[in-house]
C-alpha cells in the first residue's frame, strides 16, 4: 500500500482522555476512532491487525478440530428465560424491544443459542464429540467503559462450545482448548499464562484464565516465576490424543499461578520457594470453562447413549477476546516512540521510507523493493509522501511495523538500502535484493 | 473435512414454512437455522459459503483501490439526528436505549458514521479521492421478514462510501464501483444486470441496482435481451482510468434495463425492438448511489480545495448484500435434487463418496484422494460414514458441491474412480491421480 493512497490519520497530540498506553497508541496511530462510549470504529490500520488476530484464532481452532459457525448478534429473550439468565444477568445485558414488542437482547455470550442449535439436530452419542465456535461481535453494557478496546462495550470475541457424552470426554475438550490457546497466543508473539480462575456468571467447576503480564493489567496476579519459562514452541500435537493434551495441561498449570480472585497466600507460601514468588499485573485475554450439564439440564440437550438411555450432554465454553487482544498486544509491545508489532500480527510486513521522493533513482529503488516484496507475498507500507525524513521515521515508529527499509540517494550511490528492526533499532545496509530476501526469510515465505 | 467429524445437519423433510427454493434448500442442506424471525445462525456449511462470498467482495473492492475499515453495529442516535434520519427512517430502524438511557440504534447503513469519520480527520483536497468500505452486520426491523436470508432482519452487507472534491470525481468513483461489482458477481458465477433504479431513502441522482434474474425474484424487471449477452470476462482494468471505467459503464448500462419502479413503457417501446423486449423477475444483490453533498452539507464534511476555499465533499454509497447473495446464488443455481454451487463460491471444492466404508482398498484410495487434493490446496468433503450409497449421493446432490468423486471396490479393480459434475450429471472414469489433476486444473491451482 502506498501511503499517499491510504487512510492513516495519525495524531500528533496524545489524546487527553486515554488512560492507558494501548488506548493512547491506538488513537495516535489512527487504528481506531471512538463512535460512542465503549464503541469503536476500526480504521484501516487497526482493522488489518484485528483481521490478523482473528485469522490466527480461526486457524488454531480449526487445527484443533473445532468447527466454525456464525450466530447472530441479536438473540431472543425467550432462550435466556429458559436458562434463567434473562433476569439474572443484570444491567450489562443490553435488552432490546423490536417493532412487534418482542424482547430481544444483544448477545454477550452464546451458551443458550448454541445449546438450542445442538438440541435441534443432535440426538445420538454417535455425533459426539462436537465443538462449535464462532467469532462474532458481542455487547456488554459496561457501566463505565474505558481503556479503549480493552474494556469496550461492543467487542469481538471467539467463543467455542464443546458437547460431550461424559465428563471425561468434556475434560479432554477442555484440555484441547487449553493447548490450542497456548499455540494461538504464542503465534501472536504473546506469552499468556493460564491461571486458576473463578467461574463467575457462566459458572464452572474447572476454569482457567489466560493472562498476559503487563504493568497496566487490570488484575493482580501471583505466580511461580518458573511458569514464565514455559514455551509451547513448534511441537506437533495430536489433538485427539487424550494423553498428550493432558500432559500439556499439567506442564502449563501444575505450578502456582492465580489471579487475585483465587489467590491463596498460604498455598503460595507452602508450594513456591520464596525466591520464585512473583506478583505482577495481568490482562485477561481468554478463559476456558467446563460447566458440566448446567445448560443441557436447563434446556433439555440430551443424546441417546450407547446403552439407549438419554444423557444430558457435558459442556464447556471457551473464549478469546479478539478485539481486546489488539490492545493487549500493544500493552506488551511498545516503547516511548510507539507500537512494536510482533511479526505474527503486524498490519504490514515492512515499511518503506523514501528519503527523496521525486528523485528518479530513489523512486525506482523503492518501486523495485515494493514490487519485489509483493511478489513474495509480503505487503509493504510505502511512505511515498513528499515529507521530511524525520516525519516519515516518526510515523513508522509510531505505527510499529517490525521492519523498515530506508531508501535514499546516498545509500543508492553505494548500491545499498538500510534495513532497520523496530524492536532493537539496529540497522544493516544491503542491496535491494538482499533486503527482499532477508524479509522473505524472516517471514518464512 | 471428514463428514463423520463434521456438523452437517441435513433435513429429510421440506420445511413447511419456507416459501422459496433458496430458503428451503438452505434449511434442508443444514446451512442455516432460524434463531428468531428474520435472524439466522449460519451452520458450518452455510458459514463457509458466506465467507467465500465475503472474501470475493473484499478482494474486488481492494483491487479497485477501496480501503477496508470496520464500523460498529450500534450507533449513537445523535449522529442520525444530525442528518435528520433518526426521525425520518421509520419503524425499520431498530432503536435501542442503553443502561444510561442514551438513544442508540442498530445501524441499517452507515452514511452518518462514515461522514463523521471523514470530517474528523480529512481537511484537504490532497487526501482525496478516498473510498472506505466495510463488511458488517446490519439490522432492518422488517415488518414481515421472509424468504430466509433473502429478506432477513439481521444481514451482512458490504457498504462503501466515496469522498471526492467534485461531482466529476465522484462520478468516476461511481463508475469504478459499477465495474468492480460486475467483476464481483461474475467471479461468483452470477450474472447481475445493472438497472436504472430509484433513489429511495438514501437519496441519489444517479443510482443503479444490480439484479440477478430468477423466477422467485421480488421485483419485476424489463430489459433489452441484448444486456444478457454482455460479459465482463477477464479483461484487465485500470481503476484509475476515467475513460476505461466510463466506457464499461456505457457498455453495460446504455441498453434498456429497469425495475418496475423506474420502468417507462413508452421509452421501452421506443428504444427496444419488440423481439428484444423482455420482462422477468429479478433479485436485487447490490446498489450504487451518487448523492452529491447531501450528507456533507448536513454534517459539515468539507475540505480545503486547491484555491483555498472550503468545499463540501461529493459522496456516494455503494452496497452489496453479502448474506442475501448466498440465497440469490441458490435461486440461480439449483435443480430438483438440491443446490449446484458455482466453483467460485462452493463450500468444498469436491465431495468424496466412499462406496464401501471399511474396505481396506477403498478406504486407502479415498485417503489418497483426500490428501492429494489437500496438497493442492483443495478442500474435499469426504463422506466416510457407514451409510448406503444412495443416501451419500442424495446428501452430495443436496449440498451441491460442483464435483463428486465416487470411490468403490469395483472401479478400483480397474484402477479407476468416477468424477461426476453436479451441474451436468456427467461422469468420467479415471485414476485417483488423474482425478486430482483434473480438479486442480478446474480450480486453477
Amino acid at each position: 500500500m502506498r501511503l499517499s493512497r491510504y487512510f492513516l490519520p495519525v495524531l500528533k497530540e496524545t489524546p487527553a482522555d486515554a488512560q492507558i498506553v494501548s488506548h493512547r497508541l491506538m488513537l495516535r496511530a489512527g487504528m481506531i476512532k471512538q463512535a460512542s462510549a465503549g464503541i469503536y470504529s476500526w480504521l484501516p490500520l487497526g482493522y488489518k491487525v484485528l483481521r490478523r488476530v482473528e485469522q490466527i484464532v480461526h486457524e488454531e481452532q480449526q487445527r484443533a478440530g473445532h468447527i466454525p459457525v456464525l450466530m447472530p448478534t441479536l438473540q431472543s429473550a425467550d432462550l435466556w428465560r429458559e436458562s434463567g439468565r434473562y433476569d439474572a444477568y443484570g444491567e450489562e445485558l443490553l435488552r432490546i424491544r423490536d417493532r412487534h414488542d418482542r424482547d430481544m437482547l444483544y448477545g454477550p455470550t452464546n451458551e443458550e443459542m448454541i445449546t438450542d442449535i445442538f438440541r435441534s439436530y443432535v440426538s445420538s452419542y454417535r455425533d459426539l464429540p462436537l465443538t462449535l465456535y464462532h467469532i462474532q461481535w458481542k455487547f456488554r453494557d459496561e457501566r463505565r467503559p474505558r481503556f479503549g478496546v480493552m474494556r469496550g462495550r461492543e467487542f469481538l470475541m471467539k467463543d467455542g462450545y464443546n458437547f460431550d457424552l461424559t465428563k471425561e470426554d468434556a475434560l479432554h475438550a477442555y484440555n484441547r482448548h487449553l493447548v490450542s490457546y497456548l499455540r494461538t497466543y504464542e503465534r501472536m508473539g504473546l506469552q499468556a499464562i493460564p491461571m486458576r480462575a473463578d467461574g463467575g456468571p457462566i459458572g464452572g467447576d474447572y476454569t482457567h484464565e489466560f493472562l498476559v503480564l503487563a504493568e497496566t493489567g487490570e488484575s493482580e496476579v501471583f505466580y511461580d516465576s518458573a511458569v514464565t519459562d514455559l514455551t509451547f514452541g513448534d511441537r506437533e500435537i495430536d489433538y485427539d490424543s487424550v494423553d498428550q493434551c493432558q500432559a500439556i495441561l499439567e506442564e502449563f498449570t501444575s505450578r502456582y499461578a492465580r489471579t487475585d480472585e483465587t489467590h491463596d497466600a498460604a498455598i503460595f507460601d507452602r508450594d513456591v520457594p520464596s525466591e520464585r514468588q512473583k506478583s505482577a499485573r495481568g490482562i485477561e485475554v481468554g478463559q476456558i470453562f467446563y460447566f458440566g450439564t448446567k445448560y443441557s439440564d436447563a434446556m433439555g440437550a440430551a443424546v441417546q447413549g450407547p446403552d439407549g438411555k438419554q444423557v444430558n450432554v457435558h459442556m464447556g465454553s471457551h473464549g478469546i477476546g479478539v478485539s481486546r487482544l489488539v490492545g493487549a498486544l500493544i500493552e506488551a509491545n511498545h516503547d516511548d516512540k510507539g507500537i512494536i508489532w510482533p511479526e505474527g500480527v503486524t498490519p504490514f510486513h515492512a515499511g518503506i521510507v523514501n528519503l527523496r521522493q521525486g528523485d528518479a533513482a530513489t523512486d525506482a529503488a523503492c518501486d523495485e523493493l515494493y514490487k519485489g516484496l509483493a511478489a513474495k507475498g509480503l505487503e509493504a507500507l510505502y511512505d511515498d509522501r513528499d515529507e521530511r525524513a524525520g516525519a516519515k521515521f516518526a510515523t513508522m515508529d509510531l505505527i510499529g511495523l517490525p521492519w523498515r527499509v530506508t531508501v535514499g540517494p546516498r545509500g543508492l550511490e553505494k548500491g545499498v538500502v538500510e534495513l532497520t528492526s523496530r524492536r532493537t533499532g539496529e540497522s544493516e545496509e544491503m542491496s535491494v535484493t538482499a533486503a527482499i530476501d532477508r524479509l522473505a526469510q524472516i517471514y518464512g515465505v
